[in-house]
């Protein structure tokens, strides 16, 4: 979490946060060839074991770093990122490069256009530096990735790659999306910062769409700061994405780096389903809430809220009916027998269900939104109910996100737990929508707070 | 549709515009209390046989009469509709004044707060007169309203007695609604004006919910500068309907004032139905085409809009289902067998082809657009197959109006042709979303064509 800029050396260059890496190269300490190749060779190290990218072409990545060195040669303006790699999760469109969604289905695809959130960052500098690994179609079905901490594991899904990649410092930030828990449950298996933004803070088109209601762009990065960057060189409204919101540029850098004026209070839920949570989970949170002492209290969910599990399932399962139709038809063979029953489920949920679980949404937000305006900052609860499991037959379990997911609610995994034998385990902050900026400051008074025991 | 003002006297009152009426009353010429007494004497005359009233308390619509003179004669600041009565369709909430939705299952219901559109009305200084007749929950079951025309026919419906209540000059204005053709129909059915506007330039806040994607609020008067001016007061983002778009307000009564810089162009569109229509209106339109000459020419569908009608009724149907759940579970028996039925077969349809049909409204609204882009100021066609049928069993068919509803696009009904047996035949037209305003100033030239004939 800290910054390692000052001990290192250019051999670590991979090690850099993306903002110290725009820095260097901004300031010409390093070029962003220096930078790609440091990550390269990392890449070289690290992933006959982590097999976190789907792909990958490194000349052409050093082709880009050369050019974007060039420019700065010629003293045309940089963006934040100038210079620096970003990996991309295989459901995001890039132009020229493939992006197949996990699926034999889409092998070979390669789109004629770039995602928005591509555009944006190739805008602000970025190197997109290649494709990672995703679950099939982004949903359950496993990819080939395995947990930088542990080959025996799963690295978390669906964007195991992005996770992973940063985890293994192959690269310093990293795309991936959530539906329901495809990017907080990863980050907290693999020890990465992860953050599912407010809905509507960042397009979603050029990304696969499995359910229009629920998809969400997530941001995987080894520092808050990162985050911040790239909240502030992705949010905003798109014409594209008729779900953006049309708000105002919101300054995330310099408030998630600002002091909270009073100490943040946390409503620590357990939601119905701690039972499932593994006992070391059990354990690290309850020693974690006495050390917060008096600044977090334990909140139930209303009865209510207990629904928000089987809301989010028919939602998320009808609209991947309609949106994976196309493959439903003519690829059925090809697809996990776990998707094609997703499919065939949500092909028969009634609109009359479909309608109840989508207008249960703003109350249940009420609900929630209730708990900031009284007197917390965060909600605090696990992301995930232990470390990541062993085995590469699944991603494990997301159902600690559902609920902040289905509400469009900020989120963000921070790797501050670990499990006696060393494994990281994820704690989740949550925020309204639209506190973003005040969710990162809380998480960075959090690990700053860890970080001095 | 001429002003009838500098020969109107006292106990002509009732045949003034809503804009005349608010001038004289502005300038001291008339009092509210002289306008309200000549509508309720207007009212007395016709209503035995008209039937257009739900609820009216002439005592109460008079005491507010004088409590509106007494403000202006106090120097209070006036609306633009101080003192002017207002007509509204029994399914939008008006506080201590029963609202039943045409259903004895809501018989003797009285709101604890007035609908958006009402608080909007009041401040600007209308007079609430009473509710007028609605179809069973704005649905297809018909109330006891007959035609002005005709006591032998239908008014149309679903908004009949806001419809009919303007035709036999019981008010100069008032409010109905549309989720398919309830405006629309009934206008033309009674010759009079009638406007859907924009889905979301009016708040619904507080209306009978049918349809959250279809139901619009809809306007009856029996000038364009009426409309121009309600829309005036009515339209605008709320909080309450996330559904209003939020967008500047548009300078309506200046724009349907003013002269086209060109003759405008129609793009005439049978539709697949036109065989439905009356043989009567065929000949009418091919008249009225004639006369348009060179501005006018016939369009087809594409063949994709072929299913917008199977689209409305999919949404409108899911729809229902859920807004009416209520009343199914608890008084089936109290429904109209069509409405039951109605609600049956919306508690079937899926999910999948609930989904089909919204995403649909875009691609079908888009290939709509490129008219007005190419060349069309509006879209002709016909407001329903024909005048209003004799009976009061049925009232009458909304195929005309589907597709513009669907697309939630702003249709107007002019009262321009009739039968040869002297009963009105509406003509619509429809413009782009958001094209209110230009609308309103094409609907007026054209009237003002017809008046030159």
């Amino acid at each position: 979490m800290s910054s390692k800029g000052a001990r290192t050396r250019v051999t670590d260059l991979h090690l850099l946060s993306a903002a110290e890496a725009a820095r260097w190269i901004e300031s010409g300490r390093i070029s962003s060839e220096q930078l790609v190749s440091a990550c390269l060779a990392q890449i070289r190290a690290r992933e006959d074991q982590v097999r976190a990218w789907t792909f990958l072409d490194p000349e052409h990545a050093l082709g880009a770093a050369r050019a974007a060195d060039a420019r700065r040669g010629l003293g045309a303006p940089t963006g934040p990122l100038h210079g620096v790699p970003v990996g991309l999760k295989d459901i995001i469109d890039t132009r020229g490069m493939p992006t197949e969604h996990g699926s034999v289905l889409h092998a070979g695809r390669v789109p004629l256009a770039d995602a928005s959130v591509v555009t944006r960052l190739v805008a602000a500098g970025a190197i997109p530096l290649g494709k990672t690994v995703t679950t099939e179609f982004a949903v359950f079905g496993p990819g080939r990735t395995t947990n930088p901490h542990d080959g025996a594991r799963t690295p978390g899904g669906s964007s195991s790659g992005s996770a992973a990649a940063v985890a293994a410092d192959m690269v310093p930030i990293a795309l991936g999306s959530q539906t329901n828990g495809s990017t907080i449950r990863p980050a907290a298996f693999c020890g990465v910062l992860g953050l599912k933004p407010t809905r509507g803070l960042i397009s979603r088109h050029g990304l696969l769409t499995l359910s229009p209601t629920l998809d969400h762009v997530g941001l995987f990065a080894r520092s808050i700061e990162d985050l911040a960057l790239l909240l502030q060189v992705l949010s905003g409204p798109d014409a594209a994405d008729p779900a953006t919101l049309p708000v105002a540029q919101l300054p995330f850098q310099s408030v998630a780096a600002s002091e909270p004026p009073v100490p943040p209070r946390f409503a620590f839920i357990k939601t119905p389903h701690f039972e499932r949570a593994e006992p070391e989970t059990h354990a690290a949170f309850a020693e974690l809430c006495q050390r917060l002492g008096e600044q977090v209290e334990e909140i139930e969910l209303l009865p209510f809220a207990e629904s928000a599990w089987h809301w989010h399932q028919t939602i998320m399962e009808a609209e991947m009916a309609l949106q994976l139709e196309p493959e439903w038809r003519s690829g059925s063979a090809q697809l996990s027998a776990t998707l094609r029953q997703q499919l065939e489920r949500g092909r028969q949920i009634t609109a009359l269900d479909y309608q109840r679980a989508l207008s249960s949404i703003e109350p249940l937000y009420a609900g929630l939104a209730e708990l900031f305006e009284q007197r917390y900052d965060a909600i605090l609860t696990p992301a995930a109910p232990g470390a990541a499991p062993l085995g590469l037959h699944s991603t494990g379990d997301p159902v600690f996100c559902t609920p902040w997911t289905l509400c469009g609610m900020p989120a963000i995994s921070l790797p501050l737990l670990e499990t006696p034998a060393g494994l990281p385990l994820g704690v989740q902050l949550v925020g309204p929508r639209s506190g973003d900026a005040r969710l990162l400051r809380t998480a960075r008074w959090l690990c700053a707070r860890f970080a001095e025991a």
